[in-house]
């Protein structure tokens, strides 16, 4: 028994998320999802990272797009195409539900932790997964095109402008979503999911407050990036046009002494013992429901370790 | 080749205006539409009158349900309500296209008017047809469990509350759309389709200028009430629990001085001379689509009659 918390993004994060959702009880793990990535689409609020660990958890996600959610149907958007409505970024029938539900709360005056939950209550995930902020915080990719709301370069540019950095805005306003505070208080150790580490996890370290806290704990990540590409996303591409090397190491280096250990794929072996931390080897590709639930095991087991060092 | 005016509600007007639009080119009619069933319901602007003639005329309205769009699907309505959200206003996945389209377009700055006119050019409607007015005019429905917005009173609680009055919030700030004026300076004659008078039409007569308009010109109704009861919603019931004879008689009563003529079905044959105004008895009740163009032609008869008299 342990009190572990998991910083996840999209649907890499979400992988591992669910590998500790199996191996963990609801009380044993809160996991921390990034809103840079939410935006106001069609007068709706879209939190496409909540929505994926969500769909996750609740066993609802599309595996046959690797988005979106499960059982889907697309009447909403063929007709909204045909009255010459927004259609780049693509909303489900049964999808749009949540977010229409969720606009509406937060309308109605709840915060994001508390529409998050009754989402969760609703869906039947028994784990407790939060907002890195309930205020609003939106990646901006800058980029040689110019600056670019997230989604915009994500989905609708599909990650072709080339990017220059990266900006949070509202962060300076955000504080870490309440319940994150609290659990922080009693919390045996932190696992960075293989997200995004510039778009998926900065924006949730970049939270005032956030790195502080994790920086009393012991922190794992999992690398985004093996044997020089990225799993899933744009990550090895950005890294390339910031000049940056694409590699499990530059990860680890970027991620800095918020670290007391990283975990490589097989791909990256030649890396153990080369990176100035803690490192452990293993599969962290995730293909199956059994590699989700084992490399959990191992960031756990790693953690462990590294606090009866 | 004539220049008439239809004025129109739900789903008993948008029979006869489509018969209108069968018997007259797209440059010989404006139909003009009650806006007083309007609500903001789950963020949307959502105008079932508007869009029960939209999907009337553009051959795309749901004739198994008698309302809604055709060819629909349910799964929004249906994840809606696992998450807990708000599903007594039955929106299919297609309908809701069209309202998220429209509360987009109206954000961003455009009229009423124009959302209208867009949505009728993509869905490849010739006819015009056009809000009564661009503000807003929400009816309020008196009744003896206090003010009920109209979608309230119609459809959450099926109009069951006892009606005591009605009140159109909004109407002494609303001008007539400006089509409608426009279309008024060089008019033939007016048709009022056989809407609830109190609810779908009273609304667009109520907007200030608009009787006085209409006044100048030979206007003739067709009765909702036939043979004592309405051929489809809450009329009958609403006259009496006003404590009014739920007759056709009454109907034309009601319009009082703006009436030149009044068509009365068969059933109501024995009312034909005794309204004191001219009268046509006709089949009034419309089961096909002939039925709609057969009555189209008596009631432009009838007009075209009463101007050469």
């Amino acid at each position: 028994m342990g009190r572990y918390l998991a910083i996840t993004g999209g649907v890499g994060g979400a992988k591992l998320a669910l590998g500790l959702a199996h191996v963990l009880a609801p009380e044993e793990v809160l996991f921390v999802v990034n809103t840079g990535d939410d935006f106001e689409h069609l007068g709706l609020t879209i939190c496409p990272d909540l929505d994926t660990l969500t769909y996750t958890l609740a066993d609802l996600s599309n595996k046959e797009l690797g988005w979106g959610r499960a059982d889907e149907s697309w009447n909403f958007l063929g007709t909204l195409s045909a009255l010459g409505g927004e259609v780049w970024f693509r909303l489900g029938d049964r999808d749009l539900a949540l977010h229409i539900q969720r606009t509406q709360r937060l309308k109605q005056g709840a915060t994001l932790s508390e529409v998050t939950a009754e989402t969760g209550t609703h869906l039947g995930i028994l784990h407790r997964f939060v907002p890195m902020s309930d205020s609003p915080v939106r990646t901006v990719v800058e980029t040689t095109d110019g600056p670019l709301a997230f989604q915009h370069y994500f989905v609708r540019d599909r990650c072709a402008p080339r990017v220059t950095g990266f900006r949070f805005a509202g962060i300076e306003h955000a504080r870490p979503a309440p319940a994150i505070l609290e659990w922080l208080r009693d919390c045996d150790g932190v696992i960075i999911c293989p997200s995004n580490p510039f778009v998926s996890v900065d924006p949730v370290l970049a939270v005032p407050g956030m790195r502080e806290a994790l920086l009393k704990l012991p922190v794992v990540a999992v690398s985004p990036i093996v044997g020089g590409t990225a799993i899933k996303g744009p990550t090895a591409k950005m890294m390339a046009e910031l000049k940056v090397p694409a590699t499990a190491a530059q990860v680890a280096s970027h991620y800095g002494d918020l670290l007391d250990g990283f975990i490589l794929d097989q791909a990256d072996a030649a890396l153990h013992g080369c990176l100035g931390l803690p490192t452990v080897v293993t599969q962290s590709v995730m293909l199956t429901l059994q590699d989700r639930i084992d490399l959990a095991r191992v960031a756990l087991r790693f953690l462990d370790d590294l606090k009866s060092r």
